[in-house]
């Protein structure tokens, strides 16, 4: 198959080359490259990636890993991180797509499986127009694939001079979007990510680099403090199980990402996000990734649970759409894994599965100060601490 | 009032800043720099521009420009270009205004006049959820501003060590979506812009600068080939009037434009477009836009009424709303007007009276070869000659 070559927009922001490093958005099946500098969103590297082209599959691969990857590939005793971070999205894609199931009492998902000939692959599950659900998708993926030498941080064990040439690159992810159809249930963003390098050949000393992200936000487009509490506490429990910073510092993270600038508004009422960590044991980030995977469930569904029957007008729904219609604007204008991915060719489908079944646009719309509506536009426009 | 500076994604091909010009989108309120060629969108320079807050008025001016610019800053014995060119775009959004309410019959535009402290102002109407347009939004708007000296185009006069300091730029324009609610009827899309330096006071000799932009497209849901040759012939009829060259280039600039990349497909099935139109005469280029502007009406309108009532099922609608998404992707993510004007403070709601008032994303729909909604995909996929 045919490789792309891509080309990154660059930043508004010039940062040298040592201080980037590429990020993967498993959910877009794409890469980016962004300074390691928190809560600063579209300062993407520009720079080549290659990615083949993906092929469809009939079946799901025990493992999208290479051979030489998966079990034996151990760093240590145990299975190497990328095999067991692998199949931790791969179970938190399944128990998301169980629970989803069980909601809607009858609609399933339809998969889509993929490869690519050099490794890698995916597994895109969606549910459309279902009895609760407008859209849900919930996608993994594994990428292989090179970051040019811009891409890669400063080789500590190299003089300054010796720059290492393609750097192979592996990266694996969780991503999932559901929007409900009920105005009252919130729309929920989730997504996990590992990233490794190898070591590069050519760079005597230059170490192997490796990172986790992700996070879980909720969109809804009315305020239940009980909800909101409710979705933000399971949050902070995840995080204070492994460190009494994370949440403070995630939640503030994720209010400054999910910001929409033109509106000078956020797409939601936050959650929390991080990128770039790898400044704590390798096995607690995976440790921590993964009970945030797994608090999706909880902290997600007895929302919609509770919300999913509740009577509503077509104002209610309008509001709704018009919410929609903010989250778009964020997911085309400012994601950066969307943005890069629509533009580097990534699996488009997979990219834009985040988009709703449907959005609004109108004129010049202002809620009324102190309905409903206003108060979650003010909450948007002033993040709070709910808990 | 504060003044924005504001800072413009880069473009992945750099170009020597004296390539570089700067544009102006009316419809956007906002400008954008981008380099001289042809069918190369996002090409965009960074660098600042510095845009004064609008403040609503409450009656419309008898013009938007300085008192200094107004018929006694005649380069000739008539009325400066600045001036006619405010008079006819006025003059074009009160006639595509007035053809849309007497097709309406009842409904009416919703009119926002604003100014800015230093010069300049704009005419923002919107007519939405009316009896046959969805959204109709007609704009006029007159920017006074200033470009940092990257972006003025080479002197001739001045040694090349010499560079200009900041430069003072005129811009104005008319810019118009109409999205009808009949899926059987086009969304039509036409701006028409011009463009001034002055010439920079502290190198002698350099010149003032000058060019013409815009054009006229369409984006039906589905393919009446009698509406397709009609909206074609009078843009070539306008066109023929003036330069037999001009409907051939401009019919491929519009269709090599309004190009959604990530899905290889047009957003409709064009028109024409052109930009940096300076190397005619500048009375001939005058009343070539003219022309174009006052084609809108004729062109277009009589195609709204022969399918503004037709009978149309759920599925029609339904295709209708996955094209009104390509609208949006198109607008959010490629069309430069727009994102340069989201990222640097512009008239928000102006900039986004472009987008439909609802629009739909289903997962990877694939219309059945042969439909007719697979006749317009395949039309837009592979650009045709329609006259």
């Amino acid at each position: 198959m045919a490789s792309h070559s891509s080309t990154l927009l660059s930043s508004p922001t010039f940062a040298p080359f040592s201080s980037h490093r590429l990020h993967y958005s498993p959910n877009l099946s794409t890469l980016r490259f962004s300074r390691p500098i928190r809560n600063k969103p579209n300062l993407a590297l520009r720079c080549s990636v290659s990615i083949e082209k993906e092929v469809p599959e009939t079946e799901r691969p025990f493992t999208f890993l290479r051979d030489s990857d998966d079990a034996t590939h151990s760093s240590s005793s145990t299975s190497s991180v990328r095999a067991r971070f692998e199949t931790m999205i791969r179970a938190a894609q399944d128990s998301v797509c169980d629970a989803i199931e069980a909601i809607e009492g009858g609609p399933k998902f339809k998969e889509d499986v993929w490869s690519r000939p050099g490794g890698g692959g995916g597994i895109s599950r969606v549910l459309q127009d279902g009895n609760v659900f407008e859209k849900a998708g919930v996608n993994v993926s594994v990428v292989y694939g090179v970051m040019p030498p811009e891409a890669y941080r400063a080789a500590k064990g190299s003089a300054s001079d010796q720059k290492p040439g393609p750097v192979p690159f592996f990266a694996a992810g969780v991503s999932s979007v559901l929007h409900p159809k009920n105005p009252f249930a919130p729309t929920l963003h989730f997504n996990y990510r590992y990233f490794e390098t190898d070591a590069p050949k050519d760079v005597p000393g230059a170490p192997r680099q490796w990172w986790f992200g992700g996070g879980t936000d909720f969109t809804p487009a009315y305020i239940f403090e009980e909800d909101v509490k409710h979705f933000h506490s399971i949050q902070k429990q995840a995080c204070d199980k492994f460190d009494p910073s994370f949440y403070p510092r995630f939640k503030k993270w994720c209010d400054d990402y999910f910001y929409i600038k033109h509106r000078d508004e956020r797409r939601g009422l936050g959650g929390i996000f991080f990128d770039d960590l790898n400044d704590y044991d390798q096995e607690m980030l995976l440790s921590f990734a993964t009970e945030c995977a797994n608090s999706v469930v909880p902290a997600y569904i007895p929302i919609v649970e509770k919300r999913k029957d509740m009577e509503f007008t077509e104002q209610h729904k309008a509001w709704q759409q018009l919410r929609r219609g903010r989250y778009v604007e964020f997911n085309l204008v400012y994601d950066r894994g969307t943005t890069f991915g629509l533009k580097t060719g990534g699996r488009i489908e997979s990219i834009l599965v985040s988009l709703p079944l449907s959005a609004r646009w109108e004129y010049d719309h202002k809620p009324e100060e102190g309905t409903e509506e206003w108060k979650l536009l003010d909450a948007c426009i002033n993040p709070k601490e709910w808990i």
